[in-house]
């Protein structure tokens, strides 16, 4: 590779658009794609962009190089040894993860190689996960004398609470069958299927009603922490808003006779 | 058959009574047993009548024809495009749900067929589920551009959440075998099998005492929504009050002295 | 066994201490380990000495003889027919429960033989859990007209809904191995080689930094009860908090170096 195609300046996120698809491709793959605080800034900007843009249909969080993610960039964070600065961080962590669970379209990890600690937490935030069949999942900050924390937060909310505490007081690795049973990823495919796997789903997605995609993404988090009297009144002012949207009235009558549905397109 | 026996006026919600085991049967397969107005109507009176009747031990809800139910009526909704029409008829198919939840004693899904959309919900919403080996589930409102918001809160507290919103978001259906895995179902027999596996259970519950099954089906809801030492300070009591009834002093005195127990009935 | 030798004195709840792991087995084969108030008494004092020890990194909660424990001792109770005895009773065997779960280390279950009734609600209890392949898990006082309610509190908080309910109504035992698909337990291990699969663990447990291991015990089980938003603020500030004691600095730096890092010890 000469000077002048030097991949210096390659953006350490790529963005790639495609018939209303995002893929977002985290592009350190030399730090198997360690969350600094420059991949964290340029993830939250990209998310932030994705949210204000209604031509977008769903996200892919995938990777460049041999892992998906080995979480927080321990070399930045030992580099900076203040409460002050690792408060920062972990908050500017968290709001990443929890800007995923408030876009209002779905995100899909797309995960091949490890996924560790934040990198972890990241396929559990996302919506749906699509993993390799070699992909590997580890809560590993335990071997670094440095529990994850926030990573638990995401991940106890995937998987039943033995098997999150086991994974993260032991830091063990667990395969893609292992966490398409435990529920941290909700398909698996053969590794070099990965990208076909993923693609059927978007484009399963991009075949549905964008309204109602939208809808759905935004009550079913927002109901979960509700008590279910709560969850149900608010459940059926969503469904009976949805039913007045005009892809509904299309999408049933397409189904009565029989057709195809025409989407108004968002 | 004659027309004396045309079953024109079949009631769209059988009841069958045996033994203390009320068996109410969908009866619509023509129409999959969708649940119109008039189903739900049926349905609420039924679990109404039920939930004042000492004599019952438990419910089975069954379905007519080839399909458990396939949710909502689409035609009928389609035929009343009003807001405040939506808002009623999710509100009573919300009720019946929680009618189920909150009835005195264990109600049991017997499925077959597709359960699809809000009857998917209603197989979550049961306390128990049996299905047929090829039963198969969906929540498929997405595939008419309606995402199954309701639908959604039942099958968000049984299955994990990538998994319910991988339904969700595709429509796709489901296996036995993978409702068993995720969840939502506690069992499943052989299609030949089905009756004998449900009535397996109905009469495991029987032969239990009336009031500690009835203790035990009010308080293990409610306990779900609390934290961990008011579950704890909750289910204490309602367990010392079981500890006062009569059946438990003649169960664990049978217990002791190796003899079958004579519970009080009710 | 000559007289001189008879263990008559045996204590009900055996300690061993070993490298910073405290073994407590359930001493009293006879009656299958049954939780008695006297075994409550001793569980509860045990915990306490416990939380106030530094030195200590991680517990096992094993079992003598056949059973790993049956859950109340139903001929204690049946001599008390009060219902404050019950009432006190069943807070005690709470405070036990909750004692492990707040304590400030965690608590390995080693699970051989049967675990019923409150035997199983101390497996779901703990943090983690080892079961040998032939151990079986029920919640069977429905057997005897006492519907498992305290028991239902924990088991509920591991298991799928319908998964138990199912055990709590039919009062059935499920294999080693359901217990694993349910999140019951954490590990199964071939019956010969259990004692090796918890050593195995808690060698790894104490491989960790101390202080990661408690920072971790701690938040784990509180941020479960917080909505999302709470539980990052919470879990940031404690992450943050961890990063800055000495174990993670040197568990960095190590890892950076390439080698095995040296904690502080505690």
């Amino acid at each position: 590779m000469s000077a002048q195609q030097a991949p210096a300046a390659d953006p350490i996120l790529l963005r790639d658009d495609r018939d209303g698809v995002v893929t977002l491709t985290l592009n350190r793959p030399a730090r198997f794609n360690a969350l600094s605080e420059e991949m964290l800034s340029a993830l939250q900007t990209a998310l932030e962009g994705i949210a204000a843009d209604e031509t977008v249909r769903c996200v892919v969080v995938a990777a460049a190089g041999k892992a998906f993610c080995a979480g927080h960039d321990l070399k930045q964070m030992r580099a900076n040894p203040k409460q002050d600065y690792y408060e920062a961080l972990f908050t500017r962590c968290s709001q990443v993860m929890q800007s995923i669970v408030n876009l209002p379209v779905p995100v899909i990890a797309q995960v091949h190689g490890m996924a560790t600690a934040a990198g972890c937490q990241l396929v559990a935030s996302c919506d749906l996960a699509v993993a390799a069949e070699s992909a590997t999942f580890a809560v590993s900050g335990i071997n670094v004398g440095l529990f994850c924390s926030t990573p638990a937060v995401a991940l106890s909310r995937n998987v039943s609470p033995k098997h999150a505490f086991d994974m993260l007081v032991t830091g063990r690795f667990i395969s893609s069958a292992e966490a398409l049973s435990f529920g941290l990823v909700s398909r698996v495919a053969p590794d070099a299927e990965l990208d076909k796997a993923v693609a059927a789903l978007t484009s399963d997605i991009c075949a549905k009603s964008p309204v109602a995609i939208r809808t759905g993404k935004a009550m079913f988090s927002r109901q979960r922490s509700m008590g279910l009297e709560e969850a149900y009144a608010y459940a059926g002012n969503v469904m009976a808003c949805n039913m007045m949207a005009e892809d509904a009235g299309e999408g049933i009558d397409a189904f009565i006779e029989k057709r195809k549905p025409k989407w108004k397109g968002r």
